[in-house]
């Protein structure tokens, strides 16, 4: 009997296949086909729809907690889908015997978080499981946000545009992995946990053609659905990928690919050559884009095909995530 | 140190609560403060915002299943709030290890409801937790409506309206029991859950002032919720409450009182007198109103008190349910 693996909440390949397989089979329509981080809704509603639901472990992270992470996700992939992010859901799954007091502090979280990125949460829900039937408290989030006229998505993207990303990758994954493991670095690393709004507000301009949040699956991942979704290659320089010291020698330390790991506080953008500059001169003038980075450019080739320049010069693929290495990272 | 109990997702007394004293405290706001069973985004918007998370155990029942009822609940709290239902969002969390097929079940029965109830799945998300930390599935969905000129909600309840119900009362309730306990009856009880919005849209008419889906906490805590909200007492009259034969034996056989039962397929309809008789004929008309009542009234004195008239002319104080008898009912 098939059954679901945790593969399948990676991300990376699986993920994709299931949403394929199921869910676009049985509940597909146009909206839904959409498949990028948000869902426009047009017309009359003129509004953009997300939802995520959070499960990390552990709830308490350097940089954050469950609370501020699912305000920050779905003001995320609301702002990188173009929209400006208005009101927000709250609906909770609790286990029997929740510390309150815990529960207060990522409630306080989740209210300080919605202040800083501009959002109301507008109704809630509270649902609670005999002890052992969840783990602490799972969130879910549902984000509606107003459709602006950033012309931004996939199919925007053309060979010999510009790939950006806003600063360091990998931060989030390692900072829940060294906290669930208690790992000891240098310099501890700190989840980039952030909302993005104020940033893409910062820099947008005509001319930034796609944005999305490199959460499960990494940069890699979400470069390779890209490139999918637009029909084109896309070539990394390994050299330009902006990474702190602490989660580069930790990767190296556990033999993890930073590609891969997920982010919460950052974007990768698409840009057109010509506003390519203009675009990282404001981002890097945003406290959240200090370490903005060119760390590629989509070309022709194979639809769907991410390669990476290593420092020698030669190239390789870099596919989508496989396996489920990091589980429940937000 | 306090903890969470399983009475705080009863929907009972300690669920408002920790509404109260947590949630409004913290993340209080003008749309939140509405505190109805979906929030009204008048001005631009013109939309109501309902969420909820579906944790019935066990998955399959009786007239249903948690695909079923997680896209029944999200739609009636947005027709009982006089908006027309129009897009969900599909959020999952999985378990490590459930099968293939039942999520396949699931989803199918997903898409069945949304198109019965002409809504479209516009989003989601698919998270999966390590075996042992979620009990097989839990949905969340969120719903997104039209508000419409229909004026309805506690503020427009006034002493001398009628209290209606859609019809009979504690099918679901018992249904989820008798699953969970492996119970039997002659006739086996079904769950009554159903998507409301065509009912409502055939019963509406100015007159009707406001509605509630009698979910969590039953008949019994959704007219203290009302009376409170609008500042009235209410006044039930025990004979007139609809019952399945199997609903009353198996209350009877099982010490339940069925006003505390959970519904997924009940409005509790408030109307001015005068309209009560073509309210009612025009439930009756409907496939999913036959049984519908006229169950009390709304009369003055002491503001969210709720009373009930016994057979034998007796009198006595109905309040919001207390602790958690039947967890997991949604
Ligand atoms: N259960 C589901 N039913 C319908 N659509 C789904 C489901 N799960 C995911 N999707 C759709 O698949 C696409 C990818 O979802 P995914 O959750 O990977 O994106 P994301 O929210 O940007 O990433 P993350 O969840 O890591 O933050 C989205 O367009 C989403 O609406
Ligand atoms: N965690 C929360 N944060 C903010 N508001 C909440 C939260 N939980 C519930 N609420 C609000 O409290 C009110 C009552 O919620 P409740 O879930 O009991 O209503 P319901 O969805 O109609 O019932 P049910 O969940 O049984 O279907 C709603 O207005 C809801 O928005
Ligand atoms: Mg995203
Ligand atoms: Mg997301
Ligand atoms: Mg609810
Ligand atoms: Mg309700
Ligand atoms: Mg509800
Ligand atoms: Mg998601």
């Amino acid at each position: 009997m098939e059954r679901i693996l945790l593969a399948h909440g990676s991300g990376g390949r699986l993920s994709h296949e299931l949403i394929k397989t199921l869910f676009q089979k049985y509940l597909g329509n146009p909206y839904l086909n959409q498949m990028n981080d948000a869902t426009l809704l047009p017309g009359k509603e003129q509004l953009a729809v997300t939802t995520d639901s959070f499960v990390v472990s552990p709830l308490f992270f350097r940089g954050g907690n469950i609370g501020k992470l699912a305000v920050c996700g779905t003001v995320n992939d609301l702002a990188v889908s173009g929209a400006i992010p208005k009101f927000l859901t709250l609906a909770l799954i609790l286990e029997e015997g929740l510390p309150m007091d815990e529960l207060g502090r990522i409630i306080e979280s989740v209210a300080q978080t919605a202040a800083e990125a501009g959002v109301a949460i507008v109704c809630g829900d509270t649902k609670v499981v005999e002890r052992g039937s969840a783990d602490k408290i799972f969130i879910n989030t549902t984000g509606i946000g107003y459709i602006t006229d950033r012309l931004v998505g996939p199919e925007q993207i053309q060979p010999g545009d510009e790939i950006l990303i806003t600063g360091t990758i990998g931060d989030h994954g390692i900072a829940i992995l060294s906290e669930r493991e208690g790992l000891e670095f240098q310099t501890p690393v700190v989840s980039d946990c952030a909302p993005l709004n104020g940033l893409i507000d910062a820099f947008y301009m005509p001319g930034v053609k796609c944005m999305r949040d490199p959460t499960r699956g990494g940069v890699a991942t979400t470069l390779n659905e890209l490139a999918g979704q637009a029909g084109v290659s896309m070539l990394l320089i390994e050299e330009q990928i902006p990474l702190s010291p602490s989660v580069e020698g930790a990767c190296e330390m556990l033999g993890l690919e930073p590609l891969y790991l997920a982010n919460e506080g950052k974007a990768l953008v698409i840009v057109a050559p010509e506003v390519a500059d203009e675009v990282l001169l404001n981002m890097r003038a945003h406290p959240l884009g200090r370490k903005a980075r060119r760390i590629g450019h989509v070309q022709e080739g194979k639809s769907g095909l991410v390669l990476i320049e290593t420092p020698l010069g030669g190239k390789r693929i870099v596919g989508m995530l496989e396996g489920e290495h990091l589980p429940r990272i937000c």
